[in-house]
């Protein structure tokens, strides 16, 4: 390249004290405002991380190797990166942050990597697990706007373990999705199907990840849920799960999906409810009222947060894109 | 596993507020207390970073893939994730922390991607590049300590790029070591050999790291310089650099190695000069003194600068294994 083309602000010496300012300088070419502020934050906490554990040059290296292996062991159907963040409550942080939901409507949740777009429209009372190993389940729930009207027409996907605790894209010989399935909420905003009562099950954890986990002392599993995601135009997407109530691991979910909200305890069909959904009498059932909020709040109350979380940082802010950016005018 | 077993302390209802007291709570039934300390701060950072960005979904799988891009580029001879490190400035700033230098003593600076092993041990007077499209350069270099005092028998490997820009490792074709030599200090400290004038080139910028780079608007390139490694027994180990006055890039350095101590301007051999060493009048000529640290004197600066950093932080000391560890008796 033509060094007359450096448009570089020059290095002061560089020092323990001198070098956050100075590589933040260096980035500040950069014409994104937002990715300019991503990245001036990044590098601050990067260095800050480094000052304050003086982190010493082979505990630097022995971190550039497990990132490595990290990224040496993700596939077309394995992402480690995804699962670090999870241990690490980043995922549900970013969920919540992306996500929020104003009193009185669902919470989010993790994803989690298991979601597929292969899985089969049903509709309502079919059977979404082929399992018969796994103990009968019915769920019957509604979705609701924030007014308690409810809501037709949202697109569910619906995802869970067989009774083994995999998905079925953890069998390499599956025939086809099996555990999930494609909903329409019909016209009162119900929507309701057969499955298996779900079971607690580890993370994938033959990995960094898992060694990590280990070295920590802590456990990969995940507490009994089940996935429910909801699409609507209008509406904000929502990500959810609903846990079981006294799971094992209800309070020491591996991934920190469990939210209070979210915990459902299942109650047994009785006979009336038999006769009416076409079960046998006395098996396990699960009934929620989901909460939807609109794009718009959601939208609203996210800029909203963002500008209460940098004014207590003492940054004034403006919103590019539904995104803060400082504002340095 | 068994549920009994888990013994993480119970989590909270998680909010992005709570969350990260919750993740540090459960990752600290870790039992090696400056693994504990790390990851504390690592956690806090990250969450941190999160929430003062308002990192979107979008956002953060945008980093998910970098990182895994980054992860899946390096090979036993390419390390994508050490030059992620360098062109963040965070390598130089760990060695920064872990080296430091006293007053009068040489600075340390990034050892980068290109030391191998298998440089061959040279003689005062050797010829440690075979690139006869190099301009001849003629090094005459003093090892001392923090008193002035000669230190013999240290051993130095030195490493430069050819006339291209590449180092040896570089080459597909190579037909062995080259630009690169180990020497060790004669008894008066000295040790000397002909090379060739370095010359500026840029990082390997062809992967993730270079696109990053390129969207941030910055150069891939280093200025040009010489590496130096010094070893002896009872000394702090050195890693440095010496850096060509005048060159485009010495003030914006791809990966922040630059320090004025360590800039040199070139001579000229004059007439005595290539009598005593045999070499052409004429040539470009290098000196410089470089003034080791002991190991004891550089171990106790550094605990003495951790202790400092930590209690400017509010948090108190003890130092376990020449690294801080926070004391909570």
């Amino acid at each position: 390249m033509d060094p007359s083309q450096v448009k570089i602000p020059a290095l002061a010496d560089l020092t323990i004290d001198n070098i956050t300012e100075n590589v933040i300088r260096i980035n500040s070419l950069n014409p994104d405002p937002r990715m300019k502020y991503i990245l001036e934050r990044l590098v601050e906490h990067l260095h800050d991380f480094a000052r304050e554990t003086r982190l010493s040059t082979s505990e630097w290296m022995a971190g550039i190797q497990f990132l490595t292996k990290t990224g040496q062991i993700c596939t077309d159907v394995r992402q480690e990166f995804i699962l670090l963040s999870d241990i690490f409550g980043l995922s549900l942080l970013v969920d919540s942050i992306d996500h929020p939901k104003p009193a009185h409507s669902t919470e989010g949740t993790v994803l989690g990597p298991f979601h597929t777009h292969e899985a089969e429209h049903m509709s309502n009372g079919d059977l979404m697990s082929k399992d018969d190993k796994g103990e009968p389940l019915l769920v019957v729930c509604n979705v609701k706007d924030v007014q308690g009207k409810p809501i037709s027409g949202v697109t569910i996907d619906i995802w869970e373990t067989d009774s083994s605790g995999h998905y079925d894209v953890q069998h390499a010989d599956r025939d086809g999705p099996d555990g999930r399935c494609v909903m329409t909420s019909d016209d009162e905003g119900v929507f309701w199907f057969k499955a298996i009562v779900p079971v607690p099950y580890p993370i994938p954890h033959d990995g960094p990840v898992g060694q990590l986990l280990k070295k920590l002392g802590r456990h990969p599993m995940r507490p009994a849920h089940m996935h429910f995601m909801f699409e609507k135009s209008g509406f904000d997407h929502l990500i959810t799960a609903l846990y079981l109530k006294n799971d094992p691991y209800e309070n020491s979910d591996a991934v920190f999906g469990v939210k209070n909200s979210l915990i459902v305890e299942l109650g047994k069909v009785d006979k009336k409810t038999a006769e009416k959904y076409g079960v046998d009498e006395g098996i396990a059932l699960m009934t929620y009222d989901f909460v939807l909020v609109t794009e718009k709040e959601s939208f609203n109350l996210r800029a909203e947060n963002s500008k209460k979380a940098l004014e207590k940082l003492g940054r004034r802010v403006k919103i590019v894109e539904g995104l803060p950016v400082p504002d340095v005018d």
